[in-house]
């Protein structure tokens, strides 16, 4: 069971803030979330896109303020619960919370923060009969460790900057890459699609288009799938060790949405006039996954939620203290980690 | 009379960030403020000490944050009156507003956004009989343009960080800087203390403590003070074109208490269940200035508020208009000035 101050569902921006602002309390922070890396949106679909309304950044890109904010957070030491997704909650007689994923690891907390933004990212997953039997065996819908298809034969599909990104990535560990696309187009950065075509030029890439895969193939694990040219309806079998189909992801609310949480427009209904806690006490709900009158889906409005929301869980954990908010500038960040950052102090000195 | 969308009473970094806000609604905005530059506090008292709790920023000094909010609202050019506190407020017959500063500038505006900080700062004034008579005429108690002080001979009082940082300024431009405190220890960043120490000792300030000025004499002007030693208490004269005592600023709520807005505790109260607006309809109270139910005064609640503040400005002024937020990450952000940054457009483009 991994225990903690604040439990928050979701690393991106909006959670990982939360655990700058709970470190400052001296409130411990651990963090689950369905993607393999923190960061949310932010590092999985828009890593390389500009975003000009952080404010101080007159631009940034989405992956650059994941790294400056895991760096800022750094000092507080957060526990991370990665690619699993919150499934369950059950509340104990001392108030606290046990949270469970759908691999089972068990989390419990007094504080439990959702920071879900859109929801947890589910894949798009094709439509093949015997897909569930190779999910794990061969077939998987998002790439958590590229090391494990060092010198494999990988299958990709898909027609944007995921399949692209992966592609060019693969094209230097897996033994062979095999691109198909329903169409002969693909969408994406100029320079991913240009980085493509030179790395199929070089034979670093087949490229099969247009295509689709229609059957798979294998004992145990996945062997061969069957791929259709679209245009000729040909059909061929290449031999894989991997499948990975990489048709976008699409966020769900997921089991969130039976937590006994009130929805609207499916979002968790807080109390903005306060401290963004949610109808049951304890549970918050910040950033993009949270409604409110005049709620805007902001980055930086997130910053601010999970600011006073870790001030109103200060105060439950412990009702009896008075918290006296001193400003970073004066009281510099103490790290759990022993490490200190403060401003240089002023001297008294005489001039003679 | 100057004519603007909203009108933003305050230069620190909430107001400032309201303007780019405010820009992205096609809102043009005006700032008023006491100080001779943007940026508030972060700008005229601690513009070289570290803030730590900007999200995104591990580190960044104020000085530098107020540099980067200028670049960020640049595309929208905000026009500015400095140096100027806004006394007076009238409500016309169209539902806008007219706020006259000290100086009498008129600025007329359907939105005011209060985003004062603590306050307008307020120099500490020395006790001296006929200190008025040469307010303006020889001397000051915030430094606006060095230039004016090229060739003069100049006395500083004080014994802090701006005292130490503008006798090391003016030593380079004056003809002769003399600096007095009354004590024989200063309180700075120990980089100007030993500036200042070597300064004096190359002759370039003339150090006078402990002492204290006790007389200012001259006709029209100034034209000479009269410095008294506190340990031996022998009185000289010294002939100066300037006297500058910077004895510190002090923040007072100042004029805006009686405009007829909710004041509590020396804070305007707003309606934070929406959209931080005041008992006033059409006026707005943002940053450290308001104060509701678990309010906390820091940078990163500012930009919320400017924010969430602005959406409803939009529709007080655009009762008819449904606006529909558009993300920079896709819209971009469109300047006044015709400037245009936008992220790489995705292509669509066929593989061979």
């Amino acid at each position: 069971m991994i225990k903690t101050d604040i439990l928050i569902i979701g690393a991106g921006p909006t959670g990982l803030f939360a655990v700058f602002e709970a470190g400052l309390l001296q409130l411990k922070c651990h963090l689950i979330d369905a993607l393999p890396q923190p960061g949310g949106q932010c590092a999985e679909i828009y890593p390389k896109k500009p975003i000009y309304d952080i404010p101080g950044f007159p631009e940034i890109l989405a992956g650059e303020l994941v790294d400056n904010l895991m760096e800022q957070i750094k000092p507080f030491q957060p526990g991370f619960t990665l690619g699993e997704r919150a499934e369950t909650i059950e509340k104990l007689e001392d108030g606290s919370f046990v949270v469970t994923t759908n691999k089972g690891t068990k989390h419990n907390a007094p504080i439990v923060a959702i920071a879900g933004g859109l929801g947890s990212f589910e894949p798009r997953k094709p439509i093949l009969d015997n897909l569930s039997k190779f999910e794990d065996n061969g077939v998987a819908y998002m790439i958590k460790e590229p090391e494990i298809y060092r010198n494999k034969k990988v299958l990709i599909a898909g027609g944007g900057d995921s399949a692209l990104d992966w592609s060019i990535f693969l094209a230097n560990i897996a033994s062979e890459v095999t691109l198909v696309h329903r169409r002969n187009e693909f969408r994406g950065a100029l320079d991913s699609v240009e980085k493509v075509q030179e790395l199929k030029n070089q034979g670093k890439i087949n490229l099969i288009t247009p295509a689709e895969v229609v059957g798979l193939h294998g004992d145990d694990k996945l062997e061969k799938v069957t791929v259709k040219k679209t245009d000729t309806s040909q059909e061929m079998d290449v031999e894989v060790d991997n499948f990975i189909p990489l048709f976008g992801l699409s966020p769900k609310l997921g089991p969130i949405a039976e937590w006994g949480l009130e929805i609207e427009k499916n979002a968790i209904k807080v109390d903005n006039s306060l401290d963004y806690q949610t109808n049951i006490p304890g549970i918050y709900a910040i950033g993009d996954v949270n409604t409110y009158p005049g709620k805007l889906k902001l980055i930086l409005c997130g910053f601010h939620e999970a600011t006073l929301m870790c001030q109103s869980a200060y105060q439950r954990i412990f009702p009896n203290k008075k918290y006296v908010m001193k400003y970073t500038t004066v009281g510099g960040v103490l790290g759990f980690d022993g490490s200190k950052k403060e401003a240089p102090k002023a001297v008294v000195k005489t001039i003679k």
